[in-house]
């Protein structure tokens, strides 16, 4: 399968200069995974969209039209659903056009392909040296200014390492280049609180009101770098891995790992 | 004078998609007067380029090509010139591709029509709700993650406000949303340090040269937003403006200005 993009409808593979997505970061976007020509998670995707088109006042595209348009691309395959919303095409200068005519960007890649022990048997994780800025105005979006995750990722090449954890500049934990994070301690959760840093995640999001149904306690709070040496277990969470363990951090192994077993089986529950 | 643009090298107007400045915003840009077929401060834009390039391990195109590629579009007349050199394609994901193939779009727009007055009598400006976050490994680059710009500067519509001037958590001063800030203080000149936020302007720098130059006194430091209301005189600078005075933020008014006047008699000579 290769890559397939449609714009605004038409099956295209380049966008204005002007776009200011391009000229910006002016813009958003959703990262779906796709089983069976199936998006999955779709509503909750829309729905974060569309509060990110909210705060940063793009009029949202119609949840239908994207809805056939990935139609259109998935078929009945599986893959990578990216769906990119900008501002649209304006003038030199950060004054948004008024109105703004949004542009869409549909496009589906094939699922990477992440070793299957990943999920089974958990990954190696490191600590970034590249803080997460604070920007309470942007927080939780998943918007197309990414610069910090760049270099975040271009930290390590060695790919025994599946991912890197970020922290601000207080030494909290926020979440992975990718991913989201969840500690397990005492046989509850917690994640990191995501109010000044980070991309609220769909698969969080769920994770959350999974542990809620199954009367497990989540906390969402302040993590600190030296709690995670505390913790029984820790898992990453994104829309396209699902859930991880991780199985190390530098020298710090975690071998048990029951609840993210079970947060696993869950998830797989609610995706059917 | 409509839009053109080269695309390394090529007329075109449209990037692809996969381009990783329109996924990530991986990118850097510089925005340069051209004054009767002449960028102004040629030098030094590609000296910062090349340092923002560095940063971010972009390979920095061939400045003579750049050079080159700039005259083709501006001919002899006068206009605004962005360059924008990206990463290059990429595959999904923060990775970034190596060997990269970096993008080069050079586009020269009209001058904007400021009010002749802005120079002459100054500008009104505000202050903006939104902050600039801090982030040292971005810091002083002239990069594309720029919707905090589009935030702030979404805040008004009044045309009578030229700027807006941001600030960071601490409440300390750092540039206004397209502009740099210097403030006149007992006859000694005082801009904000970028260490942790901000771009570091080309006229910035050529203004911290002149006033050692010219023998004024000119402070890097830290400026919290109170001490505004100290200061004698305020100026703005950037490429397009250059310097512009400021007369009045919010009811606080600035009527004398002899350094700022002679700042901007400095900068002309300079120029030539």
């Amino acid at each position: 399968m290769s890559l397939q993009t449609l714009i605004n409808g038409e099956a295209r593979e380049e966008i204005p200069v002007l776009d200011r997505g391009f000229q910006y970061g002016d813009g958003l976007f959703e990262t779906i995974k796709v089983a069976a020509g199936k998006p999955e998670f779709w509503d909750r995707h829309m729905a974060r969209l569309a509060r990110g088109c909210a705060t940063l006042k793009i009029p949202m595209p119609d949840a239908a039209t994207l809805r056939s348009e990935a139609q259109i691309l998935c078929k009945d395959g599986d893959g990578v659903l990216k769906i990119i919303v900008t501002r649209g095409v304006g003038g030199r200068g950060y004054n948004p056009p008024s109105p703004a005519m949004p542009n869409r960007i549909i496009a589906l890649f094939p699922l990477p392909d992440y070793p299957k022990t990943n999920a089974s048997e958990g990954v190696a994780v490191r600590i970034c040296t590249t803080k997460l800025s604070e920007q309470p105005a942007l927080a939780g979006l998943k918007h197309l200014n990414r610069l910090e995750q760049v270099i975040a990722r271009s930290e390590w090449s060695d790919s025994g390492i599946a991912e890197g954890l970020m922290c601000d500049d207080a030494d909290n934990v926020i979440e992975g280049t990718m991913s989201n994070v969840f500690i397990v301690r005492s046989g509850a959760l917690v994640t990191p609180g995501l109010a000044r840093s980070g991309v609220a995640g769909i698969i969080r999001e769920a994770v959350i009101e999974l542990a809620k149904v199954l009367g497990i306690e989540c906390a969402v709070r302040a993590v600190p770098l030296a709690e995670l040496d505390q913790a029984e277990e820790i898992f990453l969470t994104n829309s396209v891995i699902g859930i991880w363990p991780v199985k190390a951090i530098s020298a710090r192994k975690f071998v048990p790992r029951a609840m993210t077993t079970r947060m696993q089986a869950a998830l797989s529950e609610m995706r059917k």
